[in-house]
């Protein structure tokens, strides 16, 4: 049974309540609800957590290096946090790096992401469905 | 039954040959015979169509307005053409962008799409897997 | 009897169908008709040529060496076919651009144009008016 | 009868002294004078105004909030001024940008305009006929 | 009893006429009177100026020598007026920048203020309120 | 009585003790005591927070949506926190930036500001009176 | 016998009829006789192919992959055409850049060559003696 | 007898009262009187002309078209203003830009000058000094 | 007997861990270890703080005021946080920069330090005798 | 007899001891000896220059002024030396620029050739070859 | 009895040779003939260096701590030379830039002068009267 | 016993006497004599090397081929010099860059340097100390 940690950055725990008409209207809770009614029928089990302060989630990524994957939004820290970039380097565990919403479409400065060149790869624009998506990559 | 038709850009058609080191051993068509699996699997019918002429693919675009879905890799193209871009913009059908590779761990002039911006979402990184997402994300 | 050819380029087929609060409901056909009567009062006869294909409007430009004038709305390639510039260069004819819209209040990568300085002149912003005040141009 | 405004902007008292191979031998008093009988044909009525200071062409477009149109050469200030740029946003009268020269074809800091994105259209690079084309653009 | 002297730039004439929903409906007699008003309270005198004139405006910062302060809404000169911040420089009297809306939700060329460098304290985004706290900033 | 929620961001805490030739000789208690005084005479309640983490102040955000403003000064973070500037753009209590000291006059890394064009106004540079003053457009 | 595959981009159908005094008289049918010539002396067996056509390019030098060497001539698409740069990448063929002109001399956008770093080498400057340089580097 | 014409730009009116420490102590008047007397020594004519209006410093210079020199102090404008730079072009007499500081020793938007281009030449450091030079310049 | 604080940033927790081949084998416990004993020879008392947290590192330096020297490797944070910058500011207590590896030979984005400015000299690329070298500076 | 002068630049001293793999293993000396001998066959004669010191590349090129070409390796200088540069404008001599291998695959900074657009033309990527072909090229 | 030394740089030694269309008929020497004319009407005493070696410029500047007057033209160097720049701080004589053209006429990157920073004034444009202005700035 | 090159480069033959309050008194044969002392007690061996000439510097380091270790302090070339880059690459000793000053403290273009991507290590900002600092790093 492979073991998966679902790490989201700062803001995320708004989702529901927050613009609403930009992220929708699931919470996170019910977003993890689903996900783990999906990775049961894919035979995963799955972890949470969830912060606002970068080191935490440091911190999260550190721990997670014996997981066999990482499914990572990183909210606004996707696009300046060297110092989750460099954590996601020093595990071996594969990171999916995951937005919501289609950044490329918004504001200039979330075209970039920081952490992309060290991930295994990106699930963007799909609402609550990039994680699914992020998920069956692990199946 | 939804329709969904998958486009393929320049060199794509090398799948398979070129660089297996940087893009696998399969081919596209043996790419296209697994879809084609799962598509069965999910009530979809598959088109096909690869061109390395820009103006193919814009046209192969606008052709796929009664569709249900695009999966588009628009390969070099997607970092200059604007004129994929706007065949995007042009017809109502959700276009979702895919990359073999992670294009955010290549060389910089990759790191920019172009057509981003105009997609309902976009997959990357996965290899073969990253159509098979995209392909989940119409279901 | 004066002979223009009026070129246009990538997804300037879906006039009229494309975005029509951005471009208007005409369809090019619709356009071209009118441009012929109008042509008919100043005395000129139009010849007319439509493709998504960057290499075809390089070669339409070339194969207009003996008009008296080419109208020209290269569409997205306005923005970075070097190639189309250098036909232009390659002609004596003069080479007027229109664009449909005016190019420099939307997004900032269509501010550039790097056909505009190896054309007589440019005209934007007044829709269909765009092509006929081309035309007058060349009256 | 529409009365259209035509206002020009620092240097342009100077046509026809000022570097003639690069903008022709018509004054501005001949250009009027043309464009007047033009104006005469068109059933318009035409207003002029020129001044080398920046200030007063934003008074100039403030007080012609009642007209129908307003044909403008910015000239240098074309290229920098914010001013006449907000003052054409504060008028609902539309405002046709014109350039005698193709700018795209001088000096790269003639290239930015920065009043194109509040114009409905311009028109450069036809000598005296710019002006033509702007009026019959609100014919 | 302190004097102040209040100058407003280009277009400021045209408040609560020009662009109602960006800028309120109050004119800038309006604003002068409630200023007055407000300064009676505070003991202060005040002393207005406007102009479209760059040039003024550098003149009318001049003479404010010997006032006690200067609230300065350089209007569109704000982003480019290095002769404005130039006449700043040249006076002791302290300048406090205001700006009706908030600059940096706005173009990008609007987030550049020349004259913020010079200046004592910038109040900005609260429409006519702006005045009023430039004005206890010197209370 | 409006609830109005004061937060200061990284180093205020060194307030006082700090580049007192920077930042004047007042610690962040002073001011704080200063300004409970004010909000008396305005009627309104103060709530005060402080702290280093990026994260922590983006939660103080989040937990001040009950509030009638908010006046932050972010610190250094204004410079770079996306996360903050979400924070800000999850809730609809309006928000106020202040600064101390005149951002603009210092280094080019502190005149950008990336919470700006989601607050709802800025005062900057005149010391502890910028909070003053930002109290004072709530009222 | 080595056989060298020689491809020439866009425009270069106009050799010899387009701007003499910056390309020379020769046509390309002259130059290729004129390297039939040479390649007979070297052993070498040539074939020749032009297209203004990108994509038409990209498959011509996938096209190539048995052959001993490529010189290619990509015109304007040497300045922006990724696609070709992949294509070239796609074959183990050693690819050789010419250019008649000293790209260099001219306008800044022909500086830059996006296909430079994945060719073997290139000439340029030499007008029709590029070719036969390139030639004797497969010698 | 030669005839100079002596421009000086916006705040020059404020010499010797502005900022002494960077321009120094002597007036403009001071400054004119001494070159009065040196330019009688040179058998010279001189004129004088100030103003803080970027048009009037326009107008000026065009007015000079019959002198057999310029002598343009254009103050801030120096940096930015095209419309300066463009009557300089206007007139078939030589220019000779003059600065009291050195202006490369000041902030980074001092160090570019859109004038020197069509200037004869430039003399920048000496005080007032720069100003006879530049007439010296004329013997 | 001098005081020294050791103050390490995001990750380096993981040093001997996270990619040896890039950061060698030892863990950051043995650094330290090595590091109290060299300690002991040049009479100096060594404080080790570590920390995934931007704000708690710059709540560390704030701490260390009172200490003889800080050495500190932000890690990631050097690229980014002026929050860290304005901490070493706001102590008199001077401040060594070190690195393990050349940053300089790493990614662009590693070439940046926005603490250097602040700090009083910096070591980078011994491993871990950049550590024992910056100690050395404080003997 | 034609003369060619052949004149290598800083650190080409080192050719076959410094970085073979990047280099070849052929000396300095080996190269010119197999230059001389095909120099011979084209009936031509060559002089050999080489130095570290920008100066004397500069005095050598002067000293070429009655060769019939010049064929100029000019190293790590390529990439800035504008003293080399206007020395290679000083002379009617034209010169062939040349460099082993191909500067476009390496690092950004070799990207750029300062000499290039005041050269004949250019031959890169071709190890000793590139003399060669030079060597050609006055054939 | 002032000393003066006047430094020339790379390629002032062809001067008169080199490109007479662009730097006039005057050898070095003529201009330094001249020169020694004119500096003992003003009772100063000359002396000249020349070198194409930025390294001996940089001595030639120290050695010139003593005199009372450095008139330098770098040349090409002026546009990159840090080291002379770092000379000309390191002597307490004051140094005055010339050029014989208009460097701000020519191509881009001879806009910038790494130089002027640090020198007391500059002087351009008015070819071998540049020397000697420059030396009438030291009577 | 190991064999140490100490080379630096333009304008350190001025130490004690340039701008002391920046280099501080000590020349460079003081600090040469003191490394000496440091490297008898570390059994190390020196040799010294200045020149301001770039080319001599860079047979300097490839004339260090045999020797242990390097220490450069480049001076202003720091910040230019490709050709000095290319002679460290070219040797296998290991060099380490040293700064008396903290570059990263001064100004913009002081803050790059070209070698520190293929320098073993650097240190910059303790005086003299960094050149001994240096010197342990090789024990």
């Amino acid at each position: 049974m492979k073991k998966i940690v679902i790490i989201n950055g700062p803001n995320l725990n708004m989702l529901g309540v927050r613009e609403p008409e930009q992220y929708g209207t699931l919470t996170l809770e019910n977003i993890n609800a689903m996900l783990t009614a999906r990775a049961h029928a894919l035979d995963m089990q799955l972890e949470f957590f969830q912060s606002n302060i970068e080191g935490e989630l440091v911190t999260a990524i550190q721990s997670a290096a014996d997981a066999d994957g990482v499914i990572l939004n990183a909210g606004a820290y996707t696009h300046y946090s060297i110092a989750i970039r460099d954590a996601i380097s020093s595990v071996k565990t594969p990171v999916v790096e995951v937005h919501l919403s289609n950044i490329h479409a918004r504001e200039d400065f979330r075209h970039v992401s920081v952490i992309s060149p060290v991930c295994k790869g990106s699930v963007a624009g799909f609402g609550e469905m990039s994680y699914v998506l992020a998920l069956y990559s692990f199946s």
